[in-house]
């Protein structure tokens, strides 16, 4: 089934800080290695708040777009599975993940981080649409995963919105929570932060068998929907009106004994989060900074406590291809557990600012992109 | 040989701030399970200026020194090993463990962190002199060191010039350095520090076959000792006029590919090098908090710098028996390596105060009370 | 409320493959640290079969049972709380571990594996009837908990049938799945026995977020009783007749892509199992001996398999503190997933002799005598 | 400098059992990414006696030779570095690794354990001497490194013969050892087998800072050797005439108060000497199943042993990137500590099969091949 001179829009970004323009672009017949997919659902994350800013370093024009569901248009020749073995053919839901690491470098090869890939392409961050092959963002009709892609197929019986409802914030919890920072059966856990990496980081310490979750973040109507989709058992609205010490007082209290918790998770992004957070750890303590992906400065931390209590401080950078795996094997769980299509609200591919503006005022989870 | 009515003087601190006084204090009969032991080296340690300035909360009066060799006077009912099961009688030249956790609380039964433990005895800190058996620290002609007490006998060929050298700071090392942050085969290490725990752990972070170990200290006598004694590969320091960036870059260009060190040990007590010492790390790197064992406030600290690179940041607590015994296991070949003795700078007992102001203004590296 | 000159019944072992005797001692009133109970529910464990046929070295004349649930009769004075700090009084129901680890020797505090203490006390197994309190076992109407004991009251909603049912084999499982061997969210895990430890460790296994837990075991009436109360997702009976080969192809077929299980959990307590269970793992998987309690003897085991799938293979022995209090911890939810009452079969204390059958037979899961 | 109608010998294996036959082949251009080597060392690994046995399936006819130095002749278009990162250029000494793991399969990618990837080449092992380009072996006067091939050039300092010396015991020894026993501070180790690999464990045990390194092995002249180039503190020669027990007692008594050693590194191929080894380990030991590359068949293992003990037992197969790297890196104190190159008997290329039957006779260690 060629796609001969079918074209796709795609949300572009030309100017930092200007309205995204929806353009246009030839979808190319898929290579050798290639996959050519009909975006479903294109989800929008923080990060691309950040990238409209101009925050991070990254070659414009672009289309955006790093998290994405679809439909398989045209396999290249040679692909016949997909990344864990399973066969896939054209009309299948896929997901796929954002990056390509080099698979040749230190990081990739010797440190076996692939997350840290120095090379690693990105879909939807610095892929120039004015590349061949240009659809290299999920926001867009279509995209053109290029050979070397990581792309599953849905699993049986989770839906579209259900594998895009956590975006990347997913995987990327699967890393740090799961893989770095680990969460024990019988944990305390605090949750710093409950946009999605920090409703993401409490799903998986619900999964890792954690006594008690603990979400501390906000505004109320976040913490509602998490308490509605069954994610934390005790909640914190940071915004209401307490003192930071009054709520240390309070989170300290559904710790055992008032020691603290075992673990902390930190998914805000805001840098004064880390140094009280560092008050909510017991002695011995855990606590993973996850959600400091854009730099927001600096913030007076006192080093003291680090040694006094002794705690372990892990940082953890999005994600690579074990983690996306395990993310999307364990969405039918996630799924099944927590409603997760309650996070999506859509948008029609062409009111993408709209989407953005709502994302930026922290209205909205997870506004969500749909192009076909 | 029992001690009758002899007496045994101690340097007390009575007032923060004011000069130590010695006093005098009956030497009890060992009771059942104690040791009584004859000090023949008293360490002083940086810990011991910031108590003598009261800034560490401890009752008041105290014979001070929680470093200590001494040669066994009187064995209590029941003791006939040091804690390895080594036979030990009067005579014989022992090391002791300044702390005595309870054995009983949730940080020495559960956690099994008994460096944690909120109500152990620490000789020389928390043991007051007006209560008996008064002579609680190792500034004193004699110490009462009561059942529970960790003590070693040297091992063959050790000198008490040499087991004291490191002080606390040897077992603190291996605590952070062998036990927490760990030394792999083959790392590049950093060091930040040149003081007795900058040394102590340069030379463990050498024993764990680190490739290159980087000293990053001063002033340039400390330095200067450090390299004589054939620890660390490459000396940086910090007072020869260079700006942070200049030596940042120069440290990194000893790095493998400049990517940064495996490992940062940061070893100085001053908060500004925690930030500092990041930036030496490489991604995916390994960074342990060692030196701030005082409280020195705040520092700006930029925490997406650890997402970003991805750290493992780690607190260690000074030590438990673990970490002593092991420090006292390699004694042996710590001496045989480094020519520990030259980091001594021996006073008279009766000469504390003037060993305590040499040790405040960084011009010895380990002033010891000789007493007997 | 002193007990006088109160006597209470205990079920002792005076001769090895003899009818245990059911013989009376006076209760002692609780010392300073101690704790008196009247037992209610003592379990019996395989352990205890092999007691009675002297397969371990054990004293006799001595009152099984090493588990046990009881309501406090008497507090000895200076005891107020539990080993968690709980406020307990007479009339509270509550556990306690079996054993007492000396709190000084090597193992105790060096190697921090209390659990391997060689001269730890274990109510009902090395405590010798003849000796003063006597009553040092669960099978009786009353029981001397020695100071030391480390004693938990049950949590709020935890029935004592359901504190018996897992006996030893919950914190045994505790140790070996949680802290040793452990499982991770995602991982395929086959347990191997369905007998307690082998239930057991499947129950942490889904805790601890598997995707799967295979059992495989026998009779048909366990892993029916296993299927009932939700433990296990796919279950292989060995007694049906199919060969170790076929069986192994099914197993294999249950793992993603037929690579094997991340982890398998030997809790047989049968050799033979573990060459078998050797092939259910996959490349760089995870094995835990566990059930390898008594000596059973060699089996071939062909160590090539090791090196060839990089298997790492781990012991795990018995449980101390930390194990028992996760386990007491954990209580609740287990007790509300996995309907742990059904696994009990009560029988008067007086009629232990029949219910030590039973347990050989294999006939009944968890026989529990009842005293009170 | 092309080579063009150039020809280089090989040592070939066409049929198992049979003598080794000297071919010819021409030596192709090196394409992109690839590397021509003049071979100068070709080392001997007692698995070329086991492959020439047709111990395990590969394809013939094969050059063996999968250890190897040489002086690089051509480099192919765009490389002009080695792994490092280092500057090549022609004439240059290099090594290379012996396998070039696929990169993309759930062994590379997912597990991070490319040493298990099941279709990755291997010279001198799975590359048929009938296919293009012929020469893939290091048992030849010239090798063709196909592209993606791991070269590193020789450090400064190393001679050839130091670098060939250990052989692929070496970079093997870094993944069992440094990788994933882990040999700490400290610790008392016991080495079994003297060979190649029992040397390189030993070696890197050392290195680790471990305490004492006893070397159980044979014949008595492979254990002299190892005395007399620093490898080892303590030597049991098992075929001195003592028994078993006799020796096992002996080694005990070498261990810290007799309670076993904190790590054994299994390293003679030798089913029975695991069991053997199991005894000489302490409680909470850690095993390393290293020398079991060939499968010997069963032995009878007490597994009752491993739950007792709680011992922790790991496989570890051949090495990765990372292992070969270190070892590389690591050969400079290598060579500097232990005169490697005694380890080194040299034989023309044209004297394999006499080499071979050396080897097979345990009478040589490191027999090596010289080509130019």
């Amino acid at each position: 089934m060629a796609s001969m001179t079918e074209t796709a829009r795609g949300v572009v970004l030309r100017s930092f800080n200007e309205p995204l323009s929806i353009e246009e672009a030839e979808i190319p017949n898929a290579g050798p290695g290639a996959v050519v997919v009909k975006v479903t659902h294109g989800g929008i994350c923080g990060t691309d708040v950040h990238l409209h800013h101009g925050n991070l370093p990254i070659p414009i024009p672009v289309i955006l777009g790093h998290e994405g569901i679809g439909v398989i248009q045209q396999l290249g020749e040679g692909v016949t599975t997909d990344f864990a073995g399973t066969l896939i053919k054209e009309g299948d839901a896929v997901a796929w993940m954002s990056s390509i690491p080099c698979g040749h470098c230190y990081w990739c090869v010797i440190e076996h981080e692939r997350t840290l890939c120095e090379s690693r392409k990105v879909y939807g961050i610095n892929q120039s649409f004015d590349v061949w092959p240009k659809l290299s963002g999920s926001w867009a009709d279509a995209i053109y995963l290029q050979p070397g892609s990581t792309i599953f197929k849905l699993p049986d019986g989770v839906t579209p919105e259900q594998a895009i409802a956590l975006g990347c914030a997913g995987p990327t919890a699967v890393h740090g929570v799961l893989d770095i920072v680990k969460v024990n059966v019988g944990d305390t856990v605090v949750v710093q932060g409950s946009g999605p990496v920090g409703l993401a980081a409490a799903m998986y310490a619900h999964f890792s068998g954690a006594a008690k979750v603990i979400v501390v973040g906000g505004p109320a109507s976040r913490l509602a929907l998490a308490k509605e989709i069954g994610v934390g058992d005790v909640h914190f609205d940071i915004f209401d009106g307490s003192t930071v010490e009054e709520r240390l007082k309070l989170i300290l209290a559904e710790t055992p004994n008032g020691r603290g918790a075992d673990v902390v998770l930190e998914c805000t992004g805001v840098p004064k989060a880390v140094p009280e957070g560092f008050e909510m750890a017991r002695k011995n303590g855990r606590y993973l900074v996850l959600g400091q992906y854009t730099d927001r400065g600096e913030v007076p931390i006192n080093p003291h406590i680090i040694t006094k209590k002794q705690l372990s401080v892990y940082g953890s950078w999005t994600f690579g291809e074990p983690h996306y795996q395990k993310y999307i094997n364990t969405l039918p769980k996630l799924s099944e557990r927590f409603q997760l299509e309650r996070l999506v609200t859509p948008y029609p591919l062409a009111d993408a600012n709209r989407a953005m503006t709502d994302m930026a005022s922290g209205n909205v989870m997870k506004p969500v992109l749909i192009a076909n």
